[in-house]
């Protein structure tokens, strides 16, 4: 029996990693959990369930959610909390599917508690992998990817064959508007950058994808995880997200993980590591019912945002902070209105520009840089 | 160093073994090898490679080439040679490369001296599968894939995870004759027959391709080599053979492997296994330059070959090496011009109606139904 604590509970890798555990109960428990305000969708969790601790955002939520909550379920609030949901002494495995930077504390905490982390959230890895793969490695720590790509990196790789290896390939579905020219960007609204054509997802998740950020971010995370340079680090356009990511190998053989769209399939896989079972509701992949399978080379000009992460994560030390905070900042005014699309885009270019690279940040220099960033960039005129 | 044993060195996956050991002299080197009647070619074979043991088919052959090879080069004959060349007690690796089920002797000769088998051999597999596998657990012996499909799930599953494997899903390009209906295929001539579209290949691997006995002697292969029962290996057509073949497993993630056509890098892979190296002159596969990869389903009623070819695994016993040698004998009257295309079919069919199945046969007693298979094949009027 698998115990886990889940980050992230009431998101959308949340809500599938606990379709995942309901289906095999007899493999997988989850002892703890953080959620952020949706404290109604949080409660239902916590009554099927029966988690021994629970994590929301606001002092005042824990307090009422403590009152309505089963007897065995002790309720805490903020960033601390998190971090004690993270190392909750009965978890053997954390599943990091919160949004943004403020997984990474968790994510070293964690780790430093030696329980292996399934890792959803890719700008843990973006803005402090140097720091995270260290304490990794110093306490013998399985870092499992989630995301769909990774996955399928990591299933191709099904070992540590990492010599071997010539080049990944992660794939891009191309977004919300991959069939749209820079000059058709200019009038897109909230809505029409919110409706992903092959996968369901969180709201910054698909502004990502829409920019291509969230392939930028994957690179970054792939460096990372899998120790990879980034001129070994290719995208390929593939717009029905099928094959889910490639390995070429040295002999120019290459390895590829395929399935139809279905973050349950990877979210278990994390989970059941080495071993697969069957996944519930998933659809078995037939090529001959798709018929064909489409490749395109990525356009670097057309998607800026993946050009800003090459260069970003090729400077290093404080610029994928800066690449991350920047991204988070601008997707947000751009939910909000403040902002159009393409100004998405210019607000990371420019941080980035303002930005005077510091190499191989500390964490409280990391968390600085993310900071002043923010505020910068909440408050660029564009 | 690995030490191999190259049986069929002048055939196409002989010679292109050849071009991989000439690419590797300091990881591998032949000691041993044998060819059929091509002696112009053995001879400077046998001058670059210097092998301790050479086999020819025919005695006169074997005296002429003693008297020009090399004096460390000794020269033997016929099937006991090619046994002596398969159990070279120099070699640790053998290449079966030979050309229909005069492979199976050495094969199982070569796995009771515990030496690993690359095979590229398939009737070996299809005529006494049981037998051969059987042998190899018993004497602890790899047997490593050369076939391109095969060596696809090979490295797919890069490992022991059979029962976590849903389906074997083997890929077929069709062959010559893929976009002609059966009507169409009255006419057809040897010439047309030998123009492979994707694989320059020896001419009754071509000829199988055409009627797609090669796919089926592949499944029947893929059933011995991995363990697999017949309901659980599927046929998919993929024009392109880029997809080499893909393995599906029980939560529907599915694994492929991928790469332009060439097999060197399948017959190296069995080389070098587990590690990679470069292959000399082989082309990076790019998927955004082929744009597109089709599928189609697998129509049994158009490819009646494979078809039987299901049934004869299913039936198992004495039938497969029916179904293997009716197709020798139907193939070579093809190319003799004494039948149609058509009739290959007819005559593997009426072959399998008239046999009586023998379940669990002994080498010998597979060794009698090849030969009186064959020669009932022979003398079937059409």
């Amino acid at each position: 029996m698998k115990k886990i604590s889940l980050l992230g509970a009431t998101g959308s890798i949340g809500t599938q990693t606990l379709e995942v555990l309901r289906a095999h109960p007899e493999k997988l428990s989850l002892v703890a959990l953080s959620l952020g305000r949706n404290i109604s969708l949080g409660l239902s969790i916590i009554n099927e369930f029966k988690p021994k601790l629970v994590c929301v955002l606001e002092q005042e939520d824990a307090k009422n959610l403590q009152e309505l909550a089963p007897s065995g379920t002790k309720i805490i609030f903020g960033e601390e909390g998190l971090v004690e949901v993270a190392t909750y002494h009965e978890a053997d495995t954390v599943v990091n599917a919160v949004i943004g930077s403020v997984g990474l504390l968790p994510t070293l905490a964690a780790i430093r508690e030696r329980k292996n982390v399934a890792i959803a959230n890719k700008e843990t890895l973006v803005t402090a992998g140097h720091l995270v793969m260290g304490e990794a490695n110093k306490y013998g720590v399985n870092l499992l990817p989630v995301d769909s790509e990774h996955s399928a990196i990591f299933q191709c790789l099904n070992g540590d064959r990492n010599n071997d290896i010539s080049r990944l390939i992660l794939t891009a579905s191309g977004g919300s508007f991959r069939d749209k020219t820079r000059e058709e960007l200019q009038g897109v609204t909230i809505e029409d950058a919110l409706n992903h054509p092959n996968w369901s997802m969180g709201a910054k998740i698909t502004i990502d994808s829409a920019t291509m950020m969230n392939k930028g971010l994957e690179v970054i995370e792939a460096h990372w995880l899998f120790n990879m340079p980034y001129e070994k680090i290719d995208v390929l356009l593939h717009k029905e997200s099928i094959i889910h990511s490639l390995v070429e190998f040295s002999d120019n053989s290459v390895l590829a993980q395929l399935g139809t769209p279905d973050m349950k399939v990877p979210i278990q896989y994390a989970l059941t590591y080495p071993n697969r079972y069957n996944v519930e509701n998933s659809e078995q992949l037939q090529l001959w019912q798709l018929g064909t399978l489409h490749f395109e080379k990525m356009d670097v000009n057309r998607f800026k945002c993946l050009d800003f992460a090459f260069e970003a994560g090729r400077i290093g030390g404080t610029m994928p902070t800066v690449l991350n905070a920047a991204n988070e900042i601008a997707v947000d005014r751009f939910l909000k209105g403040e902002i159009s699309f393409l100004a998405i885009e210019e607000l990371i270019e420019r941080a980035m520009e303002m930005h005077n690279v510091l190499p191989h940040p500390s964490l409280e220099l990391i968390q600085e840089v993310d900071q002043k960033t923010r505020e910068r960039v909440r408050s660029l005129q564009i």
